[in-house]
């Protein structure tokens, strides 16, 4: 690129072809561990602008005394360390609604997967074990009551996926949701006793730490299926191992965990989870348009222009 | 059950509850095999009415001479030899209906599976490699041209799920169907060419014997899927595998095929395949619903009244 292109610091890993969209604009400075000890220090002394992916610490916005942007890649920005940010009056971009439509396909993916026990019926064809037996029965998905913990962009769109299966769907909210066609539930327990599926599509962070937790697993029944597509944080890890294991609910879908990457043991040897490795957002179209998003975003700082996706 | 009950011979394996529920209106005999060696000679004298599930003979049929009715238990018919049954004005019904909902569920997690590559991320998340590296990105799924060859009842019940998913609609059939808002095309290759997603939806039997060949998978291309919830007998399954191995197109999932329970092993080696054995309708309500189905039938045969669902 130009000599004299605005620098921009990439925090994490990205793919090549998203390094060389950005690199077709700035100069870009790789940083894919996160780690502020591993920045070269005249790098750290100007850099003005960042991208971030996952987790952006207070440590390495101390390390960046000129920082004033910080164009985070993706809607949830529960990693990024925002207090350090605002302390600084640096501004912070997301790129929210990009990735609505795919994370909704993935929890269609994960509900099918684990209602239809689509892994489980894959191992059963590939170990040959059809030539001596049939594979049990399931309950049908069609028609079964859908609970949406969280109807934002994603859970809309997830609702309406779900018309298409004839499933009554139900919501909680921190309010119910003005000319929706569902049925609002006051309270997170509610919400689970009247669902089959219980699919969480709300935010993460403080307010909704362990918002699904075992009394709201135990009002889902033993019938019910529990998926993630938001933040791992919002389900109590350990009540939903104890619910799985002890029949207290019947399945997980999982595409988020609480300490990603690492995975519960106890989750990965239960025969009733189907899990993803955080792969909602996880199509070339979403980080595609979401590369755009953040690019818009650093071009205006340095233009001086207003943001087009601020948060703060 | 009291004597003097109407006997029923019941083909192929069932469940104890749906035995059960078959029991409290007839005399059972069983014969899971479906082999007529295996069949007690006095009671393959006096059989008139038998349910088959999936094979049913010519051999069986020629050893029950005074055989009146079978009652199969399934919408597809296309392994009963029919022309034995015709050949001697013996009557056919079947359970049409009740699986469509649950096929077309299964058809959307198939889709959704090998789209979305859910049994291999699934994989990686328990073989720990998460911890080491992320999982690949893929094309999204929502918003692609879906194709359904066979706008049947089924057919019909993948286009409405499809709609959730903003997915375009293009089908191909024996003609086009009337007050459908989806886009007909003449051929399976047409079908083939305009859809990314190939979901095959028609009867079995020698009219649609290998309508998805060599040209029709060379034509869905090399981000094309194709999905089978139908019969096995529709795909040429070696044009199939030579397909997949090549390139030719991305991937499949299967729930039937051609020589069912034997799978080719080069489909089982394959990694953009998702394999199920078969279980499109294999849902409690369904069969529920197709046991009752066939209770009907056999019920109105004994009674000399009308069948509810005559195929002939």
């Amino acid at each position: 690129m130009p000599e004299g292109t605005p620098e921009l610091l990439v925090v994490g890993e990205r793919p090549d072809w998203y390094l060389e969209r950005l690199a077709s604009e700035f100069t870009l400075h790789l940083l894919p561990s996160g780690r502020p000890e591993e920045l070269d220090a005249a790098v750290a002394q100007r850099v003005e602008a960042l991208t971030s992916g996952g987790v952006l610490s207070g440590e390495l916005i101390a390390a960046l005394p000129h920082l004033r942007l910080v164009a985070h890649g993706g809607a949830g920005y529960d990693k990024v360390d925002v207090s350090a940010l605002r302390a600084r009056d640096i501004r912070l971009t997301n790129t929210p609604g990009v990735t609505d439509g795919c994370v909704a396909d993935m929890a269609f993916a994960l509900l099918l997967a684990v209602g239809r026990r689509i892994t489980a019926g894959d191992a059963f064809v590939r170990a040959r074990a059809w030539e001596s037996g049939d594979f049990p029965l399931v309950p049908r998905v069609h028609g079964q009551p859908i609970g949406i913990l969280g109807l934002g962009r994603i859970g809309q769109a997830i609702a309406r996926r779900a018309a298409g299966f004839d499933m009554p769907v139900f919501y909680h909210n921190r309010r119910a949701v003005e000319g929706v066609p569902y049925t609002y539930c006051e309270t997170p327990v509610d919400l689970a006793a009247r669902s089959t599926f219980l699919v969480v599509a709300c935010p993460g962070g403080a307010a909704t730490h362990h918002l699904v937790d075992a009394q709201v697993l135990e009002a889902l029944g033993p019938d019910g299926i529990v998926v993630n597509i938001a933040r791992g944080s919002i389900i109590d890890e350990v009540a939903l191992a104890d619910a799985l294991e002890k029949g207290v609910i019947k399945g997980a879908g999982l595409d988020v965990f609480e300490h990603e990457p690492s995975v519960p043991q106890r989750l990965l040897d239960n025969q009733n989870t189907v899990l993803m490795p955080h792969r909602g957002g996880g199509t070339f179209e979403t980080w595609r348009d979401a590369c755009d998003l953040v690019r818009a975003n650093v071009r205006a700082h340095f233009a001086g222009q207003p943001l087009p996706t601020p948060v703060f």
